[in-house]
């Protein structure tokens, strides 16, 4: 379905709360990176949408986004606690769905300390070695699927369960594809992140598909670390980390805390990747919309110009997503911690370097 | 089954590894601080009696172990990737047996920066507060009931499941537990982290538990946040939590992080409480066996001595407890960082102080 062309098509999905200022930051810096020009439509699909006509992603929207060469989506989300936004309305319904209708079963996050970015780690872990990882987190399986559910709610007899499905058919194309990324790289190194000594059913279908796919490639060193472990050498030692393989509920819980150790959410960017390009891969920031401060321009749209980067990057257009990692690097090492800038400005700034 | 008396009877499992090192510090110390006489039996389960004789944990053992007054576990676990040992066969058959048979639903973690120990976190963030907050993991439901299955296993057609099960009547004595502690506490505050936006049964029942008994306690202030979003408090601002309560997975992803952040796994204690009092509640240390360092008297007995503390306020011996903190916190604080005692050493210093 994805198209080699010099114009892709680009469904955007600037969502709520800050998303669509960061979002217009990332087509600012992407235009004037890309070597191709992108005609983007643009989808208003989130809360508001939800709220205001109780659609949350139309089968006929779906069908058209489907079209497009890639999809560039800001942040989805209402307010905390809105009693007329349930949780997992929006995640489910429209997020969740999208990952799971164009297969994006690898959920790409890379992590790198940038210089001139504040990590809450102290010196004597950051000096153990620059940390520069990336998590391959699998996208269409696990505890996500939605499977499982409920008995005699609002009782005291009630029982709920989420059931995490796992396939040999999705942990192998994952794992493959973390060890083609892991070859490419200077360390070559991956490490399969689980929790096989109690999620024994799971654990051993990802430990044994890990194994055998290793025997495929000698020249990538592998290992294996319990979740909880993994914590312990995120806070300890990450430096150790270069390709991270795993599970698509402890994947969301390892970004979040790579995104933290690494300066912040604001910087982490994310793919959400259809390696075989049977439908347009979608990029987006790992941060929320958060609502507290939409609209007045106080977001960091670096993680959106960084996924617009990773878009660039999955298109064909290494050079150019280079370029733009190295005007974000740029701009981060000359960034005043004690001023703080406009989400419009930073955009700017970022594109004013290419 | 728990009687009141000046005699408790103590069922000891030092297990492998660095288990039996640290058990016998923990015991010496007792013995200095408690003022009753303890009746220990010792129990040799583990890797090594599994490798010896198959053997888990055998019926007739676990209705012996049912009579005692407490459990003290030291860790087990054999060598990493012993293919006479899979996976899950002590976690599943020994440890979480026990949590499950003897009903331990309230898995308690308490997690405190002790003066003199060091934190891998930088200054601007130790600076915001103290971190003292205690985790009430859940101990008998979610997704450690080892529910789930596999089908068509080792074929490319291989499905496995994990079933994460939660109950009304499991969540909701968690979280009165919870509840009953923050209000013990100076600050009162009490936060659910689950992962409601994903998790939507499971998730439901929680929050809904969450807010009925809430309203139970006006004086306790109450937050909730995503299990993603809580990696990043823990790293950027873990002194913003006084009690958590969670589910058995995520608390056993977020505790091992917390006993990073607050100096390492070699500090942190836990109990496995009954807080019903129908069966012993269970004390060890977050940590595992260490295989590598057995034997050598290098593993630090803290995590184990103050195990024992959480064993002696369980048995209504507030104030002896207390005295072990004291003097392990006396121990820290004095610690040279500089030199590497033996562990018996460590055990010693902190008896001679109480
Ligand atoms: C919003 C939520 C559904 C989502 C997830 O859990 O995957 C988010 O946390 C993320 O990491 O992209
Ligand atoms: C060893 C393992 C079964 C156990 C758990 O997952 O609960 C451990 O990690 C813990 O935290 O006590």
């Amino acid at each position: 379905a994805v198209r080699d062309t010099d114009s892709p098509t680009l469904a955007v999905i600037p969502g709520d709360g800050i998303g669509p200022e960061v979002t217009a930051e990332a087509l600012k810096v992407l235009e004037v990176a890309s070597p191709v020009k992108f005609s983007p439509t643009r989808y208003d699909l989130g809360a508001e949408r939800y709220l205001a006509t109780g659609e949350v992603l139309p089968d006929s929207v779906l069908a058209e986004i489907r079209q497009h060469d890639a999809i560039l989506l800001g942040a989805v989300g209402g307010k905390p606690n809105d009693p007329n936004l349930p949780p997992g309305i929006l995640e489910r319904g429209l997020l969740l769905r999208l990952r799971f209708e164009l297969d994006h079963y690898v959920n790409l996050r890379p992590s790198r300390l940038f210089p001139g970015s504040v990590s809450p780690l102290a010196d004597h872990v950051l000096s153990k070695g620059d940390i520069d990882f990336v998590v391959v987190r699998e996208g269409t399986e696990g505890p996500y699927t939605g499977n499982g559910g409920a008995l005699r709610v609002g009782t005291p007899a009630e029982v709920a369960t989420e059931v995490s499905v796992n396939t040999a058919y999705g942990v192998e194309r994952v794992i493959r594809d973390a060890f083609a990324r892991a070859e490419k790289r200077p360390r070559k190194k991956l490490t399969l992140v689980h929790k096989t000594n109690v999620l024994v059913n799971a654990g051993s279908l990802w430990w044994r598909l890990f194994e055998s796919v290793a025997a495929e490639h000698p020249d990538v060193t592998t290992d294996y670390i319990h979740i909880d472990a993994a914590m312990i050498f995120m806070a300890t030692d990450p430096a150790r980390f270069d390709v991270i393989v795993t599970d698509n509920l402890f994947g969301d819980i390892i970004t979040d805390l790579a995104a933290a150790i690494t300066g912040g959410i604001g910087l982490a960017a994310s793919g959400n990747v259809n390696p075989d390009r049977t439908a347009p891969s979608m990029f987006e920031p790992v941060h929320g919309s958060a609502p507290d401060i939409a609209g007045q321009q106080k977001a960091d749209p670096t993680a959106a110009i960084l996924s617009g980067a990773l878009l660039l990057d999955h298109l064909g257009h290494a050079e150019a997503a280079a370029a733009i990692e190295a005007a974000v690097l740029a701009d981060l090492t000359e960034r005043d911690p004690g001023t703080s800038r406009r989400t419009s400005e930073v955009g700017d700034a970022i594109a004013a370097r290419l």
